[in-house]
């Protein structure tokens, strides 16, 4: 296992970990057994840039480097050891998880230009990678996804795609949009969870819709 | 953004608005936020064709193209300001969704013919692209996907399939095979909605089917 | 239709009717209709070697042999027709199941193996060959994958990757390293199914664990 810690590397990994412990706990609330829970915690780490892959047409990330399959193992014995104290680092695993968002993120947008794709299309698997394995995940555990419907999430990537975006148009120098990139997202997200700041739900319209098919006229109560 | 409007390209965005209209209703009848629905609309717009040209190994069609997210915008903004009038329009957006359905099922088995493969795979690669975009909605917004039980839809894609497989061995000239094909999937469409037309369903065994967990003689009661 | 009937391809065969016996099964449970059975029939029977092949950026295997369509159709007409005796078979069909499972393990691993990945990149490579597509069946009928949550399914394909590993240490001639991974699989699953074996279950913070949200400290009652 090659170990090259870089701070990006540093920084992934410490993300990676959140994601992955993210996962562990969502799993363990459903009663997964050990193995399940394992599978979701690596789902929800390696998901999203699993994903990108995927639609780039290159191998999945995580197949050249067991780091995140061992990084995934650690989170659940994590989990496992310190089950009654997990809950009192929430505040540490946010800064942790938005940290990773960060990171994915900016990791994301940058295989995809790399991958010749267009900046918005790069900015659109940035915001797969960061954000995708939360909802894979929030599919294994059967609930509607959460980033769906709170918070500002995957908005923060979006935010941030486009500070990258904004960099390469001055001709910001070297690793200066990747880095303003990612504490973008980051900020953003820190700031949305700390004020609560979410986008408006759209509302229904009250009635059950069935997609494609017709309404009948006469129909009354149900 | 190349507008090149041929009627296969206008036809192809009237289906794509209308799909994502039903992502887009269907993610506010579950109070998704604005993003949330946003990206439920996306991929019930462009999620079949992606599959396939995930399965087909070629990039996702939509990444040299910004129409579709476009459309997907426009289909949001339409669902915010004629919120209270979407529904009496329903009719009308199931004749554009039959469309969708004909001319993405089209698309797809020629897309697949061109990337070398057989009729029959190529026939499953339409039925893929016309109905698994709703399938992964159905996904997203955790219920149990429609067109596994409800009205005739994604057979529909099939018949039309099997309608350009006759056309092709009959030598018909030029675009004949893609215009009957579509036109019968939309026909076969409309039709089975008129008229309520759907297939049987597969009654259960009425107890709990546990796969992989032998039975036991002596269980009683529940 | 090629019928190259090896014993390897009539194991493969044997399992594919297994896996697509139980999709069509748990469909049936949910009263999807007959074309809805179908797919979810042919999901689960090809589904785990689906998305290796698009993690290997290689085409579905089942693209290029009819074979999986017919058995899976066959597969549904067997549940149709003797469906209340389909029940009493259930022991038949444990046993069924297992042969797929190790089979479809051993060819997944071999696959990804030829695809020249590494040792343990290809034993998640079997792992998802042989269970995933039970967990993408469970997705579609929109319960929590079981595989998560009961016995020992996963696991043993995951042992039975090591036991392939070993002998390929020790030099094992030939086709030994497959037999005897593939036999692995079937005993050990056999086994844990006979002596209800499962890996313990995790325990949940007996709170609801959301993800991304900061921990109020004043927070009652809910």
């Amino acid at each position: 296992m090659e170990m090259n810690l870089t701070l990006t590397t540093l920084l992934d990994y410490i993300g990676t970990f959140a994601f992955a412990i993210s996962g562990v706990r969502l799993a363990a609330a459903k009663n997964f057994d050990l193995f399940g829970a394992y599978v979701v915690g690596f789902v929800t780490a390696v998901g999203g840039g699993t994903l990108r892959d995927m639609m780039l047409g290159v191998r999945p990330f995580w197949t050249t480097n067991e780091a995140y399959l061992i990084i995934t193992a650690i989170a659940l014995l994590f989990v496992i050891i310190f089950r009654k104290h997990v809950v009192k680092l929430d505040n540490t695993f946010y800064f942790f998880d938005a940290i990773g968002l960060g990171v994915f993120t900016v990791v994301g947008l940058e295989r995809s230009l790399m991958a010749d794709q267009s900046m918005w299309v790069s900015i659109i698997m940035g915001c797969i990678t960061g954000a995708a394995g939360g909802m894979l995940r929030d599919i294994f555990i059967n609930e509607v996804p959460l980033i769906f419907r709170k918070d500002i999430y995957a908005v923060a990537c979006v935010i941030g795609g486009l500070v990258y975006y904004c960099c390469t148009l001055l001709d910001a120098p070297q690793a200066l949009p990747a880095i303003l990139a990612a504490v973008t997202v980051i900020v953003v997200r820190l700031l949305a969870l700390k004020y609560g700041i979410s986008l408006p739900s759209l509302k229904g319209e009250n009635e059950d819709v069935e997609p494609w098919r017709p309404r009948r006229r006469d129909k009354r109560g149900r």
